[in-house]
């Protein structure tokens, strides 16, 4: 855990790229002062809620100071040279998400808070404008309650009906239940690309091809895949994608939403303000061009351009890489907690479906997920228990909530054994107690 | 310029506050690295576009390195220390923010990410539920477009009708045209506390009194007076306001709305997601408490903790004093402003109002702000040229935009005097040149 990715040591990873499953761990811990931290009662810190959010390497600080301390202006609105450092960083930040998504041009990122409001965009401006009474918005079992929440809310406004895909047995998307509940009434399909809770990846080319079929399209919840794996726009054939990136190891308060020109063409504007609009009179206004006409207010300069060198530094370690690197440690999470007595992991085991997200959500017979939780944080693990943002999907199993460790390529084997070690203690110590 | 203002040594500060007008540029300078650097030709950096944006003290640099490197998660979700300790510090941030406005309860306090965004939230949540054709709002010719467009929006959607108080001749709110445009159609006035192009502080408390005898509400914007004078909403008498962290030396990415609990109680939720539910079933959903029930999705949370700390750095150098100190400030500049030849400034004068901000927007006869603004940036003076996002206050004014310098307390009287001496030159070269 000696060496580090930045900008000037781009070398040692490239040509590690040989190896299909470099320990990502040991190249890149280091950059993550966070991490390196001891817990509260003196243990080493582990960190696995990687899906709640990621922690941040030091290139993106160190771009968040760098900004602050010699080009922080405000945005596109001024000729000095501070304004014009910090549009020029802005915009290669936007430049720098297109890339990211294979997205065929900048103007087709839209800054947000986060994914949340980016679903709500869509809800609002696509939605209010589209959907009528009888509409078919089809979601799944499995989303967060971020991309169920908004459409219950156009529902309301407009008549249109939720439709919810059902699981296989084994908690993946039922293809077959979306294609009997797919249909001409159906305009717009929404999900995620990677459960937060089943860990499994959905297949996101064939849903795009049977929605565009009837005529429908598709948005994809991308927050929990893209931190894990490339993922490219075209291919997949979506026609919204809304990202996060707190959970791409860049800061809070920015997320963005893609999604194809002539669609963000035809939409009108979510938020009025400064920003997004060409010109203002007192009786009417008319609106900027692409992407600024949904970007009201002073943007989040700084988190746009920290995000756009979390971009970079997970580029630099590698998508493809930090994939093979997580199946590794998968199985060999999988493995240790299989091996436990009475534990339940929620979603397809890496057995039923081998590429399958660096994630685990259980619950152990007879004990509550919080206490779990609970005393493996005593122990210094952080793992994340309760509903996970889909009570939907939690009481579909009828359960109240499960435990949660969610990991990245920041993690090591060592941590996986203990995290094994110290959930086998604590179910012993909470069963003898009970 | 070597001391600073940090938590560790507020002493000479509060010692030094028995001079009514303390050299704040002095005590504070030190604590900002951007002032110090040189513009690109090698000149001392001015930095006058402080109405665009503020720089930001080291302290709040500080704190956000702090936060993500000792305890970012994610908020309210999980259990485990990190956790914990980003909760209590966000939500430190939000009580830091009710006392800096003197609001009764930090539940009163919505987190956005700018004022833009806040004054949407009213319009979508609060406008859609109570205006109805016919009704009218009241805005003034002073509005920043942000305080125009939502509203306008809002008229298109509802019927309400928007009307524009006028200015008097020196360049402030009218208010006798006011009282006349107020009746009982009128359901909320919203307008600046202070112009960020006239400069005015509007007197808020009569606007209140006068609304409230007909039932309308009052939204403040206060994005620029937050920066420059103690504000107390109990004392305004207003029923919403709105502030952005990035014009109060805190981080991009972060706005605030405060309104009385009732009103907020009253409103039905703006933006869906996680965070702001209560439980979600398939067919529906129920809210969360107060504030959370207004922001879905993970929050902006190191924006919020750098809020925070700005808000404390502002106390600690004390509003009082630096109302002050800006005072002395705007005294100056408009004593070397007035003496130039062609120079029209808009907004009274401290002559006509001695409690005028630390601003001046302008124009010189026959020549474009562009120009003024992009030969002072070569010169390394920083000012701001263009509309302003006012376009109906400059096309009141029968001009296409103005040259604003906006100052700040961390401004020292040799950048006014080398501003006004670079200005001659300018405008003397320009003369020259057309």
């Amino acid at each position: 855990m000696t060496s580090s990715v930045s900008s000037e040591q781009s070398m040692p990873l490239e040509m590690a790229a040989v190896e299909t499953s470099a320990n990502l761990a040991e190249l890149t811990r280091a950059d993550f002062p966070l991490l390196g931290q001891t817990a509260c009662l003196g243990q080493p810190l582990i960190y696995m809620d990687h899906a709640a959010t990621s922690q941040k390497p030091r290139q993106v600080l160190d771009a968040l100071q760098h900004y602050y301390d010699h080009d922080n202006a405000n945005v596109h609105r001024g000729a000095h040279q501070l304004s014009v450092r910090a549009t020029e960083d802005f915009e290669r930040a936007r430049q720098k998400v297109a890339d990211f998504i294979a997205a065929s041009s900048a103007r087709e990122i839209v800054f947000t808070r986060n994914a949340s409001e980016a679903i709500n965009l869509v809800a609002r401006t696509w939605g209010d404008a589209n959907l009528h009474e009888g509409d078919e918005v089809l979601l799944t079992l499995m989303e967060h309650h971020s991309n169920i929440v908004p459409w219950q809310m156009l529902a309301k406004r407009t008549g249109c009906v939720l439709r919810f895909v059902d699981l296989t047995d084994c908690g993946e998307l039922d293809l077959n239940d979306l294609r009997h509940k797919l249909s001409e009434r159906t305009r717009l399909i929404s999900l995620a690309h990677l459960s937060n809770v089943l860990g499994c990846f959905n297949p996101i080319s064939e849903v795009t091809a049977e929605a565009h079929r009837f005529g429908a399209l598709v948005l994809l919840d991308a927050c929990q895949s893209l931190p894990h794996m490339p993922v490219d726009v075209s291919r997949l054939g979506c026609d919204f994608l809304v990202g996060s990136s707190h959970k791409l190891c860049g800061p809070t308060g920015m997320g963005f939403l893609w999604a194809r020109e002539e669609l963000l063409d035809a939409m009108p504007p979510f938020l009025g303000g400064g920003e997004m609009i060409q010109d203002v009179y007192l009786d009417h206004s008319s609106w900027a061009d692409l992407p600024y006409k949904f970007e009201a207010g002073t943007p989040a300069i700084g988190e746009a351009i920290g995000m756009g060198v979390a971009l970079d530094y997970l580029n630099q370690v590698g998508l493809d890489r930090i994939h093979a690197w997580e199946q590794q440690l998968t199985l060999q999470l999988f493995d240790r907690l299989q091996a436990i007595d009475g534990l339940t992991i929620l979603g397809p085991t890496p057995q039923q479906e081998p590429d399958r997200a660096v994630l685990a959500a259980f619950t152990v017979d007879g004990l509550h997920p919080n206490d779990v939780g609970a005393l493996l944080d005593s122990a210094g693990i952080c793992i994340r228990s309760g509903h996970h943002c889909t009570q939907p999907l939690h009481r579909h199993y009828g359960i109240p909530g499960s435990a949660r460790a969610s990991l990245s390529f920041t993690n090591t084997p060592e941590e996986v054994d203990r995290f094994a070690e110290e959930l086998v203690a604590t179910i012993g110590f909470l069963r003898e107690h009970s």
